[in-house]
């Protein structure tokens, strides 16, 4: 009576695994700056809660297992906007952005298949990839280059036999990497040249900065039939706790496979999906307004972060992350450092420690994901601990 | 570029695949009965809008992927009054029973390996078996025997070198069939013999009828390291759009396994589970009315199909549902007719064509499973219908 193989073997998450001592210092009256997870402190818009607030059924019933129309409609005039023409059959409204991943890999991989990736990745994607009972190929990637994969040769050096698609984080989590069109141009070749899919997840499409353009897998002339779109509400309207993600293609098998397991689960949250639909109705300036915090955000902390002896980093063009290289061996046991020994004030900083984004064993060890989700004091006095703690930690080993 | 095997062979909802025809249906102004799913007209309790109502975070933020703790401490107390001892390490809160049966799943199974389950069974285990890269091994039962499995023997005979786990749902869906303490004791028995996990879908626990008492593997004392209870808010509370279930286990190795999945999809709907923890709050008479109300909902329907000749049935002894054998060839057809062809005053009925429950193929073409979620006077009438497209259907083919 032993648990499977496949779960045996996942990982916890490396972005949660430290919350018990983050939440042990907190009781202990510690201020805790957390920059390891991508949680906004940007508000929600408030028609989330008003549409929730006036929506008043007898019954909370089950909803379609694709979605309310409602939400699909609001989501179809989202992508009519950005040059993507869809109808209701192409999109199904998942549990997150999470769900939409794991029906994309149910539907693509069978038992031993892969997906390549650009490492470092989001870390969730090695536990989706082990429950639809395959796993993630690396395309190794570093700060010097850009994080740039979307290079022929490159991409070819990590196919195999079973490589069963490209799975692309535009703008990337936990780089912060953008692809753009001529990018996808090759990356699309390089999957049709290869009869790959490419499921790509653009949750933070709008976060695009230094005058580069949105651009999506969707907007790609030719290549329809092996796009899969992952799209979510969680970061563009700061609404994470709300579960309401899609999955998208114009391709029917795929569609026709997803529907299954959609109506397996029977629907997504009908609460989350009317306030969810409510959210497509703000405004072009409340996407503009957050782009705009967002960019300030991240040259706030990449200044203050830039003047630490020995902290190197890629200035990130998109979403609201960054990989940033610390003088220490092991980011993993600094971070223990902080939540346990360390105070400036009764304060201290969280990361997500790297190595847990890589594939790769043994590589981005001394590699930390920041989130520039706080506001930008909170950000100057996160790096400036960020700063106090390393020089006591290197100061404690001895260095 | 092709789906992959295991979603390709997956089946559609058998309970949702008709929902196209009766949506046209009902677009040309027939009045459709739905006696196919189980998304009961019990009004939700207040608590539960009311709750989100006075729910005000600026931002929907992430919760923690075991759950909201407020949320556990209402299940903890809830399982306390039926004799289950459990702390928040025990439990993760899902979204749904769905993605609890999932994460079990995914848990105990290898690639090719099984679960048993008494036949007919909630057809959607299929596809969480599949999801997992295993199947269901059926133990076949039948309304002659009550539906009943709690035997070594007929147990025995399904065992297979693969089998990993013994799947109980009780009361059960779509027959309505309730394990007593001493059936829950056979198949304890059973499990530690062969070391099998037992997974536990209670979701109907306190749906049982005629001086039945609400029995739980929970609480069988010996064989808490096996037992995973799969449980969820949607028909105890008929809250089935509010995704809200939960995984239960005494077993750390499983529970360990469970949160790495769990972290992986960061967290179930914060809205929902807001809402949940105030369900927990009702009063003992608000389980005690709605008991009343589905017994006797299942006296009427019970006592109106009996009327039909040729119709048979197990008068089940809980949850809401019932298997009916009815005097035609193909139950798929003669539904497929109730919504295209036949009409009474504009109305008809709808069922969930019952084949899709079984494991083993071309058992129960002659059985539906009947949902009886509707108030009295509605199921008199769908039962009528019933009645005259039997009849109707039965000239058409010159019967």
């Amino acid at each position: 009576m032993n648990i499977s193989k496949k779960v045996a073997e996942m990982q916890f998450s490396p972005i949660r695994k430290f919350n018990p001592l983050a939440i042990k210092a907190e009781s202990e009256g510690k201020k805790v700056y957390h920059l390891n997870i991508g949680q906004p402190d940007i508000e929600t818009p408030a028609v989330f809660m008003d549409a929730i607030r006036a929506y008043q059924p007898k019954v909370i019933a089950y909803g379609e297992s694709g979605g309310l129309p409602s939400l699909q409609d609001a989501i179809i005039g989202y992508y009519k906007k950005i040059g993507v023409d869809l109808e209701r059959k192409d999109m199904i409204i998942t549990t997150g952005g999470s769900e939409a991943l794991l029906m994309a890999f149910l539907c693509v991989m069978n038992e031993g298949d892969q997906v390549m990736m650009a490492e470092p990745f989001y870390t969730n994607y090695n536990t989706f990839a082990k429950e639809a009972g395959g796993s993630i190929t690396p395309i190794t990637t570093s700060a010097e280059d850009g994080y740039a994969y979307a290079k022929k040769e490159l991409l070819e050096k990590s196919l195999t036999p079973n490589t069963k698609a490209i799975g692309c984080i535009t703008p990337g989590n936990p780089t912060g990497n953008v692809l753009t069109k001529e990018d996808m141009q090759v990356i699309c070749e390089f999957a049709a040249e290869h009869d790959l899919w490419i499921i790509a997840d653009e949750v933070y499409r709008e976060f695009v900065y230094d005058g580069r353009q949105l651009a999506s897998f969707g907007q790609m002339k030719g290549y329809e039939d092996r796009v899969i779109l992952v799209d979510s509400i969680s970061k563009r309207f700061s609404a994470c706790g709300a579960r309401i993600g899609c999955i998208i293609s114009k391709n029917a098998d795929l569609m026709s496979g997803a529907m299954k397991i959609a109506q397996g689960r029977l629907c997504s949250s009908t609460i989350d999906q009317v306030g969810a639909a409510a959210l497509y109705s703000v405004p072009q300036s409340y996407y503009d307004d957050v782009n705009t915090e967002y960019c300030s955000r991240r040259d706030t902390v990449y200044d203050a972060l830039m003047k630490i002896p020995g902290v190197t980093c890629q200035k990130p063009g998109g979403a609201f992350y960054m990989t940033v290289k610390l003088p220490v061996d092991d980011a993993e046991d600094f971070l223990n450092f902080l939540l346990t020994e360390f105070e400036d004030n009764g304060e201290t900083v969280m990361f997500a420690p790297a190595s847990g984004f890589y594939a790769t064993p043994n590589i981005g060890k001394d590699e930390i994901r920041i989130a520039y989700i706080l506001k930008k004091e909170d950000l100057v006095r996160a790096a400036e601990l960020m700063g106090l703690g390393l020089e006591a930690y290197n100061k404690k080993l001895g260095k």
